[in-house]
């Protein structure tokens, strides 16, 4: 269930990779690179989030490591944290370009603007569609538990992805491990659909209580995810190896846990 | 109060801007700032939508369009259309996107996490930051419109932005033309914030009627995008002419409007 997020902050980089000896960019992808051949056998998926490409022009660099994971890890899901959301026309480009262009198996979405602004997701053929329901941010209940109709507006994303985005297409959706209780909300309405977990490690999420709040009947259907944790484990020229062990521990706790009911 | 919108979509280019003599993300600069020399004179901002970049790897061309708003018309606010909504961490890297990479004025973002994840936006001195509030798309009352409180959520939205977000920075909210209903009750709300507004040309919507419901007492405050019925009028290598043509009738079709009380 584990799924390693690729943030990549040169920042927090190790020394030998930090300094401007070589451009940012390439340092992101050699980081990057690192941390995927060090943790590709432990993960269901890998998941870059995009803003950290972005803000430093490593476009090019992000389709490297797009293809990288493709080609050293056939069996990963590749999913592009994205958070896109646009009306149709637009759409479909954010859907080119997370599907053609990163060869991302899956893509996060934003439900504000609705079902029409998802379609050209949801409609691409063996591509998945993972939509925000209730993100792990200290600010999340905002918006996102409004009452309406009886119910926050969380859950009534959780019903529409239920009752009309899976008959569309593959999707899936965010529940952000610091809200427990509300995952476990979300499950009992989607039944066996995948939920992506992030905000365990670096965001304080509880292992054990997300997979049991989060699980389906089949003890299945999480990808939780680390980034910070895993990727910044040790600023030595070691970083990798820190990586993998982390990354090695926090797949066993999973495991444990799911081992427990 | 006229804002083109820049979509380059290759598919719409004149003749002798497809074929695929040279590459497609060197098509869309010529094809942008010819846009932006025709019709730069007659409007109060420009707003390149990134998906139509992003889909074809075309952000090196985006900062050089953006390089060359800035050179070209100093005084027309550069507003970059990305709708980016995420946590803490990231948002600043996207603010670091729109704001430092592509030197935009404003960008367009997206409530749903709340306004925790708007914060670095908002906190960027001489910034602006537009927040989705009732979008244009014919699905957007699916959530936007749902009821908490005793009012629709675009409308909670645009009071969060009244009473919070304008103590944070400077913002203004997206408001679709194609509900000047909508907007009117919007505008009750928010006083003299400005209002971006998409969706007149071939999305359908009226511009007397965005006019007379989305103004502010000083007859100000709004933002009136067109994209496509202006850069595509025609097909021709007078295309540019013919875009200056549409943007100079919309502009006096806008500013009759503005005439009238």
């Amino acid at each position: 269930m584990l799924c390693v997020g690729l943030d990549p902050d040169p920042t927090k980089f190790p020394e030998f990779l930090r300094g401007d000896s070589h451009d940012v960019a390439d340092r992101i992808e050699t980081f990057c690179k690192q941390i995927v051949d060090a943790t590709g056998d432990l993960v269901c998926a890998f998941k870059p989030q995009i803003a950290y490409f972005a803000a430093y022009g490593a476009e090019k660099q992000l389709e490297q490591i797009c293809a990288y994971i493709r080609k050293q890890f056939p069996d990963v899901v590749l999913i592009l944290d994205a958070k896109r959301g646009d009306i149709g026309d637009t759409a479909k480009l954010y859907a080119r370009e997370a599907f053609v262009r990163y060869g991302a198996d899956a893509v996060t979405v934003n439900p504000y603007l609705g079902t029409d602004s998802l379609e050209p997701f949801l409609a691409t053929p063996d591509k998945g569609t993972i939509i925000l329901c209730r993100t792990s941010n200290a600010g999340s209940s905002e918006f996102q538990s409004l009452v309406t109709d009886g119910e926050p507006l969380y859950l009534r994303v959780a019903r529409t992805a239920a009752e009309t985005w899976r008959t569309i297409g593959e999707c899936a959706l965010v529940v952000g491990a610091t809200y427990p209780g509300e995952l476990a909300a979300v499950r009992a309405i989607v039944g066996e659909m995948p939920i992506l977990v992030p905000g365990i490690g670096a965001q304080g999420g509880d292992i054990a209580a997300v997979v049991n709040a989060g699980r389906d009947t089949n003890n299945r259907g999480l990808i939780i995810n680390s980034s910070r944790a895993i990727l910044y484990a040790d600023s030595s020229k070691s970083f990798a190896d820190s990586a993998r062990k982390v990354a090695i521990e926090t797949r066993d706790q999973i495991n444990r846990a799911r081992e427990t009911r």
